[in-house]
């Protein structure tokens, strides 16, 4: 259960603290030209230890690709990808062996399988997410020969929400920010409660431009419930919202309905979603990341001996994993539109004809 | 993709307005008493037709089991259940044979299939979750062999919130209200929206009770983000929240986290799921219907020939479908569970050795 | 695990003596005309009790289409079909209720599920075939407007070997022989066999024309792989042999390789497959039938108490279960194909573009 | 569609002539030890340049594992293991990079993909099945907890067909052989064709003993259909049979059907399976190869231009491609049976019970 996708799919591999973690890109249509360059800048807008507002775990996260790509070229065959981890400190986590800190997934992996692969974390650490962004970088690849433009930010920290939405400014943010005025706080929000051994939550915001109509396959394969599960599978998650999906509930029909015109819907509260197909207009996704567990406060937990103690922890952390975050998400954004966009194509016999004649 | 789960998998078929609806439910396992009566009494709580606060559309919504029982007992193989429609008034829909209807899937599915089955919605429509709900039940019927009780009741309608949440108060609730002081008050806004010829949107809790720790795969098909997947995929819901979710990104990692203790954790901010992964503490899913799309009153639109109309609809629909969705959501999470729990089964060599000495 | 295929994938129910059969057909496109009749004729090819050579068990096996289709035309949701069995004969397994028949599932349905329906093998019965008969008709459907052709018939009976293949001829046998001169002497044998309440095993080749080049997805779904799967999922298949396959092994690699030329390949031992993938001659394969378990004779086996004893059989069986199973594999072969022809959309991102521009 | 199995799956990459090629192992239980000696003995036993009767590329086929195992323990993570090419000699194709090599899948590829990776024949390689012995010793390491073992060998080359069957001796020779009185000629043979620059075909005999019966889930994923789904997706494959398959058309019922006492079945002319399920007896299974398709003969072929060429290949060739098969085909039983183990442990309600009690 390590993979994600049906006909664009990806398995992924790797600890935190292990040798290497990867993906495997399966399904990926051939004669797609296969930029490294790009899938290295993706990996470096979510890789760690680049400011004070991340972990200062400091990783090259360097892709090598070891099969499917051939002059450049993409060859219908899976993409394999390695990242091998170079700055590993398991030692920090000598003291937490035998410990479940709270808020991570510690007790329940412990349970679950009996054994644990207690360095950083092993398999159910953060630092998964970097095949994702891995295999996430194909996808887009392959989006953009079809027009497909994805884009992520972060509009709320730590109870501070943007009041505009610029994603030309998110690119250069630090934080990754959605509103230039509110940077500043949202920053300070972050660094005082990183000085307080202690972190804050955030919300990201994926939008898709220029999706075409019809990707979503009724009735459990939906575009919006596909997206959840996508979004819900990255750490942190608690919450997913599709458009205006939380305030929709205050609503009346007639002011949540979209109405239509020939040029196309006149709002798009429904975030560009509907019947769980998409519409053609933009989508939107807010993404809900608790704040991180890691904390370096005493809590009180338990041992695998089932005894009461108090843990400290040390290690390197986010104060905010919605930042790196949102990367992850505009990842997984475009993982779901890549298998949708390849599932789509047999919805009508003259879509199969084109292709057989 | 009409079919959800990967061990316990159902596949549901039918139209609102064609001859029958229903769904195969694979893998089973043999030995559970199948209780054809429980099946129709929860086909009953979902059943439109009962108060003025649903839909006035009439059906039996009887179940006949066509296959794998025998002498009242699952024998392994494929439960194939069927529920004829009986109150089809295709009429209705005779207005809108060719114009999108807004907030609804006409568009989407027109444009992705080229084809339509404009009677009440065709595949689009919720009549289809009956076949959830009958699934659902078979679901239950596993899960109570095991000990998890599942329990579900409405926490919102309107913007008007439970301050109380009593989960056999909602039983016996025609609008499965959580907390007896708002029912009247949320009943009101309902019956407001209708006679404006409007609709209101609603928020259901599903809440699981001794619920084994351990359930929920890791890295693609964690219990939340299968969650996730299983609630956005029911028709008007918009956004999904796992504990504290939404609250949590305004809250500190500190105040956020649940310690442990001994006899459990002290809190549950986190709704039971740790890293994708049940803890064995109460699981609480909140789901986020928008107001019901159909409504009465005019609204621009345009027509499968790009003609820019005015629709009024007709036809028979919830206020709020939150209230019977509310239903929907608790089978889906039956559903999720019996498949969870089953794929489980193998997380550990011990836990397959039990089974084959 | 009651489904077969990717992108067109059917899930059947229903047992030898239950209520009723069906399918589930998921993934067709839409705007394909759904010819009713057509259904029909491929259900009476397979139905029982036409002729001497077949069971006496006399079902109308007529199809009743309960969603999916909307004025003659699939809209791109499930096709669901359903067969009320209408002669079922319980009580002539009164007798064998407890016991294994030998060559029979009984033993292993027993041992696996700790439960069995023992009236005419249950789920286990070859009657489920009818409902892949159904689907594969629905796939024919799809694949007639790709102009592929796919044909059946026996070259085999009792080790009577055809000598001449002859399709046109096979459709007018009773025995669906592909050699006129040989039909006498099959029939003979088959009619010895029955005499003695014994059976015979026989070989069913199919052919398919006009198969684009590409079909097959690398390295785990190949063209041929799929094909030996949907072959021997079939009740009493036992080996799966594509093109030349195992007079293959005797041969050298110089007389083995097809050589090729503009107009195409020179000979075909290769089955009309390379590397898993079509190469655009004709696919031939053949499939070997057992002699049909249930015979008449005294057999020793034992009882679900682990009693030694002697069975004698009732009932109603075909002699030779490879002439109407030869309609299943022809079938199986058409649902292959047209989830193969789906699934090859994708390859490359010329088609994808093919199909969004 | 690169991966196989639904519990215990796995999914290889990489190419004859790329970087490195490898798997990644998915749904092992945690709790096993991982020998990571074991694991390269199985890779020694596959790996090419050690005799004259195999390929003079010289690979030492070291694995690398990646992820998933933690101090010698599997951790219910997924397994992924790296073989780095090191012998390639991408020259040698050279003179083939614009044309079809009869016999070989360079013509459907290039139709399938529009692209190809000529060296070595790119993903198309039986070099691929280096991963798949990789992914069969983690099978095996789980197989042997249950106590099942499989074995292999050659049964037949160049039609001299094997009259005793030694699974011991076959350990021990160079050529997998099953009948040490036909070694001698069957080296002759292999000897004889490779000094023609021809190949010469062969059968594998694959075993299982201690098989829990049970295995197999209905319809359709029938043990022994996967089996032959497995089988045929080894290169070269091209038909497979069970049991007696292939001799049993010519039988009568009454000759064919396993008779059952107290101790067992009478005889096992069925292979072990009935209707698709384990019966507990052995599992025998043959598998049949076509003569290596690399020859170093004259032939006629044409070019990605259309055009008209004689071939003549070049490169390092096994002249009988079945011997180092048998060892991939025996991999390939221990993925389907490990995968089948995990499945049917949710077969009765009461082994459920047995997880969470």
């Amino acid at each position: 259960m390590n993979s994600f996708g049906q006909r664009f799919r990806f398995t992924t591999f790797g600890e935190s603290h292990g040798k290497a973690l990867g993906c495997v890109v399966d399904g990926i249509p051939a004669g797609i030209k296969i930029d490294e360059n790009f899938i290295q800048s993706e990996m470096n807008r979510r890789k760690p230890g680049q400011n004070v507002y991340a972990t200062a775990r400091n990783e090259g996260d360097r892709v090598e690709i070891l099969s499917g790509v051939f002059e450049g070229i993409s060859m219908g065959t899976p993409i394999s990808m390695v990242i091998f981890n170079e700055n590993q400190k398991s030692k920090d986590y000598t003291n937490v062996k035998d410990l479940f800190r709270p808020g991570h997934a510690d007790f329940t992996y412990f349970n679950k399988y009996g054994v644990r692969d207690y360095r950083g974390g092993g398999r159910s650490s953060a630092r998964e997410t970097a095949a994702r962004v891995a295999a996430g970088a194909i996808a887009k690849l392959m989006l953009t020969e079809l027009g497909i433009d994805i884009q992520s930010g972060i509009c709320e920290i730590d109870g501070i929400k943007a009041s505009t939405i610029d994603f030309e400014y998110s690119k250069t943010s630090e934080i990754f920010t959605l509103d230039k005025n509110k940077e500043d706080f949202q920053k300070e929000a972050i660094l005082k409660a990183k000085g307080e051994h202690n972190s804050v939550g955030g919300v990201a915001l994926v939008n898709v431009k220029n999706c075409p109509i019809g990707l979503g396959e009724p009735l459990y394969f939906k575009l919006d419930a596909q997206i959840a599960n996508a979004m819900m599978s990255i750490n942190a998650v608690k919450a997913v919202e599709i458009g205006d999906g939380i305030e929709a509930v205050h609503e009346k029909g007639l002011d949540n309905n979209d109405q239509i015109r020939k040029e196309g819907f006149k709002t798009n509260h429904s975030g560009g979603i509907l019947g769980g197909i998409s519409n053609g207009d933009d989508i939107n996704v807010k993404i809900f990341f608790k704040p991180t567990p890691s904390i370096f406060l005493k809590q009180e937990t338990i041992d695998i001996h089932d005894n009461e103690v108090e843990c400290e922890l040390k290690g390197r952390h986010d104060p905010c994993v919605a930042i790196r975050g949102s990367v992850v998400a505009e990842s997984m954004m475009a993982l779901v539109l890549a298998d949708m966009a390849l599932l789509n194509m047999s919805s009508k016999i003259e879509n199969v004809k084109k292709v057989y004649n």
